[in-house]
């Protein structure tokens, strides 16, 4: 049974990990807490960027020599392998530690054992402890690990009559200030922002964060199928962020020099559809290292996700607006009745200044709950570097 | 200044005049508690019905002979005049009370006047406590006393992405079993439930209370500009409620004959728009004695509504479904660009069972705020009957 102060220190483990969100991938969010052997907190860390030390060393490095004997609690199961750095149960056996408390064991056939391993070394080890919420902290890790494919929030911004432009396309703003910058939150904690050629060519998006002090960029991406939507000057082609532009395989590369930006993907259409296939996108950035993905818009993109049992996550900002006609939040997502609609349930709700932010997810997940143990590939699918 | 006794006892009086929501018009809801000289509460009461005795009656009834030299604590001025009943001032007088406390002074012409006669009665005489409470909890009334129109509650139910049915036009169920009980008691406050002939057609809709003991059923209205949409066997044709069909003046009245439907009004057309003119709408229902009004859809009307500046509150039961494609909930309000767009301020966020209640009323109200002390038209419009 864990005790009160390693309760105590998980949750401030879990807080701790969420620092890094948007900054680790393809790595987990990971943090640790020692305690000494009379349950004081002696030192603590968290992973802070992939190839970085992993934050059980982090926080045996805070902890010094006071760590010998003592507790360490973590977030997710200790690794269990060498990539670019060390295997931690090493380290924490090295380091004199005597008990092992995590929350989540870990899903990757390269990393996983390390509960195993540290038992071996005569170390008490205990899982379990504030599982949950150590889950959805690392949500996106968690599920992309599941799926093979990054975790995809969307992001919309409407009225209360479900628009997110006005008639003539006018929306600058339809959400507060308070909203805006919320978003940028949001971005923060994202490998990826994506956006359609309709939102490319209507708004001009920058799609980089401004204003968290700190913050890894995400990458941006215009999935602009036709080519052509991002042109000399958008502000996606400048230098606050890395951006990719991708197109419809089957496309005149010459096409592609003209429009000046840098990172091309050629992918494959949609079948049967328009635009490019959600799968092979998601796929290709899951290759590239993302884990998360920002879905901002506009509707048609968010209609081809939806539709492809793509959205792990739903972030309405509702703003006490009505506009009464109008470009509506989701577009064709292959629902033609009411019984084919997709059913959420409300996460959250939060007022952000004067609007209103409703975060849902699927009632049926797109990608099933991950198992704490997990059914593992005879063959790993891609060397993991955490 | 008001006693904590009192003030409690204005807690208690507005709690009681709630009860009567959707009862008493074209009278308000009114509530009323008698304590004795100790602060003892020896006596409640509320207006029931128009047309029975006020809620000082009522209290002065239930206190016996243990109101003299008491406090009267009401939510409304004491009425001076006398209607289809006595003034209640002299009904206060005679029982002997020494002071009385109200929260809102009574803006209408014939009422008024209630606290000086009770002070040159020898009375003393409060006003204020908790007023602001006692405005909201009577706020049609007071509405309708300002403008000469019903108070007008939007109610819609949507999915997230702001659709009311699905690209078939099925819509059962959007929202929860909860949110639609709820809306039975948003009819049941109401004096009038609204509804146009697209959701006529569409969902051949009952509009009457269900599932509320003694709840006075609302007169249900068709906006039905064209004539047609009432068919024989319409279930607002029931008799679970008056029901009142609102055609174009100019439609040939044989049509009407045909069409069963007991009480038609015959109304101007909009200028320049589709539908019927919708401050004539407003003003005859006002003129019949309707207070409140439930507007229920579906968004053509909702629209026609928006743009004549005439809605009050917005309820909104957010479902947490996507769509992508079917009828928006508000349809052309007369808004063309995001400057013009409706601004509100969101009031209330509650959750009912899986979905989201959103009450938001305009940041400019409709109806500007009903002044404590009004201006009082020379001549009355209306012969007031409370």
């Amino acid at each position: 049974m864990a005790t009160a102060a390693e309760a105590a220190a998980m949750r401030q483990a879990i807080t701790l990990a969420a620092r890094a969100l948007g900054a680790t991938s393809p790595n987990p969010v990971v943090g640790c807490v020692i305690l000494d052997t009379a349950g004081t907190v002696v030192g603590e860390g968290y992973h802070q960027r992939a190839g970085g030390p992993h934050a059980e060393v982090h926080a045996l490095r805070a902890a010094a020599g006071r760590a010998r004997g003592g507790t360490a609690v973590v977030t997710l199961e200790p690794c269990n392998h060498t990539g670019r750095t060390g295997p931690c149960v090493e380290a924490l056996f090295d380091a004199g530690i005597a008990r092992v408390v995590y929350a989540v064991s870990d899903p990757t056939p390269t990393a996983t054992g390390g509960a195993d391993t540290l038992r071996a070394l005569g170390v008490d080890v205990e899982q379990g402890l504030l599982e949950d919420e150590a889950r959805a902290g690392n949500i996106a890790w968690l599920s992309a690990a599941k799926s093979g494919r990054p975790y995809v929030t969307w992001k919309y911004a409407a009225t209360l009559d479900g628009r997110i432009a006005a008639a003539d396309r006018s929306s600058r703003w339809i959400t507060s200030p308070e909203s805006r910058a919320d978003v940028h939150r949001l971005r923060a904690e994202s490998d990826a922002v994506v956006v359609g050629s309709g939102t490319q060519r209507a708004d001009d998006p920058h799609l980089a964060v401004r204003g968290i002090e700190g913050a890894v960029q995400p990458l941006r991406v215009v999935v602009d199928t036709e080519a052509g939507s991002v042109t000399p000057g958008a502000r996606v082609l400048d230098g606050a962020a890395e951006t990719l532009v991708v197109v419809a395989e089957d496309l005149d590369v010459d096409l592609l020099v003209e429009t000046g930006a840098g990172e091309h993907w050629m992918l494959p259409r949609a079948k049967g559809g328009r635009g490019i296939d959600i799968p092979s996108l998601l796929a290709a950035l899951h290759a590239r290292g993302v884990r998360s993905v920002l879905l901002e818009g506009g509707p048609t993109l968010a209609g081809a996700f939806t539709a492809a049992g793509a959205v792990d996550r739903v972030v309405g900002y509702l703003a006490p607006v009505l506009l009464g006609a109008g470009p509506a939040a989701l577009g064709e997502a292959g629902i033609g009745t009411i019984a084919d609609a997709l059913r959420l349930d409300i996460t959250e709700t939060v007022r952000i200044g004067p609007d209103l932010r409703i975060t849902a997810v699927p009632a049926v997940p797109a990608v099933p709950a991950v198992p704490a143990v997990p059914s593992v590939p005879a063959v790993p699918s891609s060397p993991k570097e955490r």
